[in-house]
């Protein structure tokens, strides 16, 4: 059993979606952001960092969206959500998964939260991560247009629901991911499976669902 | 046989290190970025970003640093440089490649290049870049404190090799990663290995070697 610390909308997404691709069980624990409980000493010592997601795996609390991802895929090997160890498309899918974590992710972080660490710097730090967004969905667009129609070619895997997840989170920016046709293409393949659906309704989720 | 394309002190630095510390045998192909052949035709069918590292692998090139340290890993398992798949470190060892990956690597890349995508952002984005390494720098001290001395506990892994790298990366701030007496002693214990002096010596670092 999973205990799943989660906001609506928030990187949880990623470990929620794989959870449900999984089918394993667990339960949802709701932090609320607006309130500042990331920050409560309760929950620094779930999350040092004072982010969602946080994943109790029996007993013990681990962090970092990506990672959990990675080790839900391991741990439910039969679920089949990533090449395994000795397939050719390994390496295909820890680029991808850490193009993501490294490229792109961060930037939706700058985009949402700006003045971070410097508030003064805020408006240059939004229009520069808007422009690095950007740019990152015009490369996946490119990928996707000869090596598609998912992230690794042929195959679903958690590589696209990491994607969809950042999709979601362009939803009200400038140019919103799927104004990129190949990424379009991808985002109505992964809305039909039901794991999105209930993804959905468990994290009440409306806008662009 | 790999071949590692790299620039002196780059992100190549944690897969080469990896390389190393494997005993796996490679060829290094320089990039010269100063003169941008990392934007050339012949680089960018190798690494579509148009960054080091990309490594070769029977043939085909791949990029991201940490996915491809990760591949190593796994490819050379005798080497023992992470955890398991069945081993209670498993997640940690998930977390905090990630943690790296998602965190603090991105803010180097801020920090080196703040004018990458808005020019005119450039000084703040470098001063909030700075602020965030140094959190991170932090968050990482306080954790070597309790749950030292390495990344992972008692045992050496690819993640201080990670960290390794980018506390190098952080010689010239106004606040080095050294300055946190928790990651010096991680830094002297990680530079008396065989595979840092030779790393030194093949990439041609003299700074902070
Ligand atoms: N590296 C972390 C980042 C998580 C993150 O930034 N979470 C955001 C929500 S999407 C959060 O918790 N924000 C609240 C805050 O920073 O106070 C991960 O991938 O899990
Ligand atoms: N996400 C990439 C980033 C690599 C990266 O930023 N490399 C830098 C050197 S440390 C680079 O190639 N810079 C040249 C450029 O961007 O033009 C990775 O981790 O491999």
């Amino acid at each position: 059993m999973y205990t799943l610390y989660y906001a609506p909308g928030s990187a949880n997404m990623l470990v929620h979606l794989t959870l449900l691709e999984c089918g394993a069980p667990y339960r949802l624990e709701r932090v609320d952001l607006d309130a500042g409980q990331q920050r409560s000493a309760a929950y620094l010592a779930l999350n040092p960092n004072g982010v969602v997601p946080t994943l109790v795996i029996d007993g013990v609390p681990h962090g970092e969206a990506a990672a959990l991802a990675m080790l839900l895929v391991e741990r439910h090997a039969d679920a089949a959500l990533a090449p395994a160890m000795d397939s050719p498309q390994r390496a295909d899918y820890l680029q991808w998964m850490l193009y993501l974590a490294n490229s792109l992710q961060p930037l939706f972080r700058q985009w949402f939260y700006p003045g971070d660490y410097l508030p003064a710097a805020g408006e240059g730090i939004k229009e520069a991560a808007r422009i690095g967004i950007e740019a990152c969905w015009s490369r996946i667009n490119t990928h996707l247009a000869t090596h598609g129609p998912y992230l690794l070619g042929d195959t679903f895997s958690v590589v696209d629901l990491y994607a969809l997840m950042l999709m979601r989170w362009s939803r009200n920016m400038p140019h919103q991911a799927i104004t990129w046709p190949h990424i379009a293409a991808l985002a109505t393949r992964l809305k039909a499976r039901p794991s999105w659906r209930r993804l959905c309704e468990a994290e009440g989720l409306t806008e662009w669902a």
